[in-house]
Parts: C-alpha cells; sequence; structure tokens
C-alpha cells in the first residue's frame, strides 16, 4: 500500500477516505462496497490473508495496524465480532481513536449491548470524535451487494457525515432515533428473533425426523405454509442437506442471544423464549459444535437420525 | 335445497356430488371453490347464517343435518374446529358414516392427533368407507382462493378418488405418505412453528415497547431483514395497530400447542420452544383473551404500553 498510493487514489477521485475495521464475511463485503462506489477504503484485520485479500478486490491498503492511515480517513465502520474487539480496534495499543482527525465519525456496526454502545460513544467523544449506533443485518451476500440493512441511532449531523458510506454499504437505512443505544437495542430484538427461529427450526425438525418424516418433504410443506420464517427457509436447508459448513457459527447466536438474555436481566423483563434458545445454543456449543453452522442447534436432541453430508 | 334441485345440477354438470362439513373460515373458502370448480357441493353447519350464506354463494344445499343428501355423495371434506367435531359428524346422532354409499372418501382436514386420525381411519373402515388424513394450511384467504396448502397421508386410491375435490380446493398438494397419521404429524409440526413464531414475535415487540422503540419502527426493520416470519409480518400488523378482531384466535393456539405438546409426551421427546410456547397462549387464554385474535398472547407480557384501538 504506502502513503503514494493512497494519496494518488484520494487525488484521483477526490472521494471519501474509509477504514473499515474487520474483514469478516459482512465486513469484507462492506469494504467491497465502498470500493464500488468509489471510495478509497483501508481494511483492517489482524489475519494476513484476509487483507490480502482485500487489496487484491481494490483495496488503497490493508493491515493489521490502521495508525499509518489512521490521519487521513475521513470515516471508520467497525464490523468487528464483539464490543471488545470494537474497544480494541479504537483504544487498544494499536488504537485508531488517538491518531483520527478530530471529528472523525466512527460508525459502530458489531453487535454489542446498549451499555457497550453508550461506554463507546462516551470514549469517543472524550477523544473528540463522534458514533453513530448502527448495528447492521442481512447476511454476507447482501453485504456484498452494497445492500446491507442498517439499524442506526445518532446525532442528525453524524448520519449527514456518514452519507457516503451508508448509501455504499446499505440497501436500507433505519434511523431509529437519535439516542445513543436504539440502535444496538433493536439489533438486540432483531437477534431474539433470528435465534429463536433457528432454534425453532431446529425442533420442528427433530420432531419430524423422531416421527420418520421426511425432512425434504418437511422443509418443502414449511417453506410454503405460514409457518416458514427467513431463518427456517436459508438454515433448515442445511439440516436437510447434512451439510454444518458455517455461514454462522454456534457461537454467534451463543453470544448474541446472550446479550438478549442480559438485556432482559438489565430491565427486568422475562424472555421465555429467548432464554429457552440460548439454553438450546449454549447446550450445542458445549456439546462441540460452537464452530459449525448455527444450523447445528438441532444437535442437542439425540436419539434421532440425521442427513450428514460429513462437511461442517 | 330439495332433492330435485340436487338431481337437476348433478345431471347438468355430470359433476361430483361433495359436502363440506364446518362452513368456518376455513371450509366456507373450502366450500365455495368447489362451487367455483363446478363440483355440487353442500354444506353442512350447525349455524344457519353460515348455511344460508354459502346457499347464496352458489351450494348447492346447507343444513345442519346432512343424512338427507348423505347417499347422494360422492366425497365428504371435514373442516371442523377439533377431533370431536369431526366423530360427532361422522359417527354422532346426526352423523353421516351411516348414510354415506359404500366406498365414499372422507378427506378429514381439520387438525386433530396422530392417535385421533389412526381411531377415525378405522372407525370409517368399520363403516366401509376410506379416509384421507389431509390437514391444510394458508390461511382464510388463500382458501377462498381454492389454493389452500393440503398435506396428506393415505392409499393412493384415495387420492385418486379425492382428486377433482383436491384440484377444487389447493394450491399444492403435499403426498407425505400413504400412512395414516403422518398428515397429522406434519401439520403439528407445522403448527409447533406457526405458533412459536406469534409468540416470539409478541415477545420481541413487548421488549421493544418496554425499551420505549416505536414498534411501527421494529416491525419495518424485521420485517426488512433476516428476523422475519409469515407469523410475524402477519400477526404483528396486529399489535402495531392495537386492533385484535380475530382472524385466527388465541384459543385455537392453545388447542394446536396442546397437540404438538401431547405428541411430544406421546413419543417422550423433548420440545422446549413449543412447551414454553403453549404456557405462553394457555396464560392469555386463563388472562380472559381466548376469544381475542391470537397475536394478543402478548397481553402476557404486563407493565408495558401497547397501542390499542379498542377493537378485539
Amino acid at each position: 500500500m504506502g502513503n503514494e498510493d493512497n494519496t494518488a487514489a484520494g487525488a484521483k477521485s477526490g472521494s471519501m477516505r474509509v477504514a473499515v475495521v474487520g474483514l469478516g464475511s459482512m465486513g469484507m463485503g462492506a469494504a467491497t462496497s465502498c470500493v464500488a462506489a468509489g471510495l478509497t477504503t483501508y481494511g483492517i484485520d489482524p489475519r494476513d490473508s484476509a487483507c490480502e485479500a482485500f487489496v487484491e478486490a481494490g483495496g488503497a491498503g490493508a493491515a493489521s495496524d490502521g495508525r499509518d492511515f489512521a490521519g487521513d480517513l475521513d470515516a471508520v465502520i467497525l464490523l468487528t465480532v464483539n464490543a471488545a474487539q470494537c474497544r480494541d480496534a479504537l483504544f487498544g495499543e494499536k488504537g485508531l481513536a488517538a491518531h483520527l482527525k478530530a471529528g472523525t465519525p466512527v460508525m459502530v456496526s458489531a453487535t454489542i449491548s446498549v451499555a457497550d454502545a453508550k461506554a463507546i460513544a462516551a470514549e469517543l467523544e472524550a477523544a473528540g470524535l463522534t458514533m453513530l449506533d448502527a448495528p447492521v443485518s442481512g447476511g454476507a451476500a447482501r453485504a456484498a451487494a452494497g445492500e446491507m440493512t442498517v439499524m442506526a441511532a445518532g446525532p442528525a449531523a453524524v448520519f449527514d457525515q456518514l452519507q457516503p458510506v451508508l448509501d455504499a454499504v446499505a440497501g436500507k437505512v433505519y434511523r431509529i432515533s437519535e439516542k445513543i443505544g436504539d440502535g444496538a437495542t433493536v439489533k438486540i430484538i432483531h437477534q431474539l428473533l433470528a435465534g429463536v427461529h433457528i432454534a425453532a427450526g431446529a425442533e420442528a425438525m427433530a420432531l419430524a425426523a423422531k416421527a420418520n418424516i421426511p425432512l425434504e418433504t418437511m422443509y418443502d410443506v414449511v417453506t410454503n405454509a405460514a409457518g416458514n420464517s427467513w431463518m427456517f427457509e436459508n438454515r433448515m436447508r442445511h439440516v436437510v442437506d447434512g451439510d454444518y459448513t458455517p455461514t454462522s457459527m454456534v457461537d454467534i447466536f451463543v453470544k448474541d442471544l446472550g446479550l438478549v438474555t442480559e438485556t432482559g436481566l438489565s430491565m427486568k423483563f422475562p424472555l421465555p423464549l429467548a432464554t429457552t434458545a440460548y439454553s438450546m445454543f449454549a447446550t450445542a456449543s458445549n456439546a462441540g459444535y460452537g464452530q459449525w453452522d448455527d444450523s447445528a442447534v438441532i444437535k442437542v436432541f439425540p436419539g434421532i437420525d440425521l442427513p450428514d453430508s460429513g462437511k461442517h
């Protein structure tokens, strides 16, 4: 990469300079969408392979340490796995926050708790930076197409600062409110549904297996009737195929339904289905399926014969 | 109605003669779909108003007692609420079974247990009649359009006998197997998903209300993201509108998730989410919401402000 290249690219397009932190399935999609939209885009990820792939895909540069180019950036998007990684990227040993220009907006798009969203916003403010509480949904395919759903909260001025980035990565942007934390809340409630739907799909398919109903038939009936869900249609296909190659892992829902459960506890609000689904994912993880596709939550039901391609 | 009309109609079209038992939202749709397909169609329902409405809609006749025309019938469809009503229609005081021609096929489309499906099949066989175990899904609108989803099990010969009826009422027919009871099982597993999805939608919207997230926004986000389900999109609209006019009632899911729970018990199979959802619907029913729209399961969450149109 190097500064000469960076300057050249910036000069050519006169475009915004943005860094995407976390080049996983969602982050890589968001980063390449920024490239496609003509933004000068950097990637930050500890994995050399991800950095190389992004530079090949048109990134202006990519590294595990973003401090070299932090001062040139007009915006940062965080698409890390959790709040600890967000904090590390901003305030850790190689943290960007101390090196960004004053007033640079940081779009926090990881799924994190309301308390973490508020705490990170306060730390960014103390560093002279602004934040959009902006979780995303949609899966890897929609991220790659620049069509993520963004559920965002924050001051109108920060939405305006980030408009070119939102245009690049999002198919739909919800402005929930001006209140940091509301984006996190909406995402957590969304994950409640996503997680319960995967676990319910697994429970239904497990019962079908127990009752000797062909799983292909059961899948076909449900996906053509009122019992269908986005997650049933997407994830129970993996169960029918016996292919647990992860699109999203069991441990992601241990984390996300954990956030849901903590949210209920912090509000003293009962969440009978979400806490039950959390236990199912936590059981699957402890049984050794944490890194398998999240549809492997069906493994909590013993004593049934399921299709098995051997892939996971 | 009268025998002259019946004979005339049969002679005119040379068509099959079919009776639909239970002129509720699904039964009326199936009956008018049979009329639209040119079948000579009778209705059987204890309510005069339903019978009158069906005759106005082109029915060849309708009454609370079908024994007068039973001997002319080529097929019977049962779309009653439960197994007790099926039994009463076939084997009760005004029961049809003793008056049908030998070999007449009976399509049992109510949602009933596997044990009831098998028992009714045995009783029909003893009476010289055949049965298709053929639950349906799709809601009132698709029933009215002749586009129900039928999940059926039974001998191939009975499928053949009922083909004109299936063509009239169904958009899609699944031939699960030849084994009576498999249709009931598939429907029960479908209802597991439908019921859990409504209860999960209610839990999510209740948490949104508790967290002061506008419900319209929450609904909009979910229906455009991976957390969506057919039931969320259909039923949580009622919560956003505060309109609990029943399309399907809470007590229907007390019954259907009760069947799911009994199925789990009979197979000694754990159903953590379904049994939790059953408790939510049973709680709502005991709190006085049994006859409200099934989205009123959200009333099990106290201490939140929900939209209220006053309708139920």
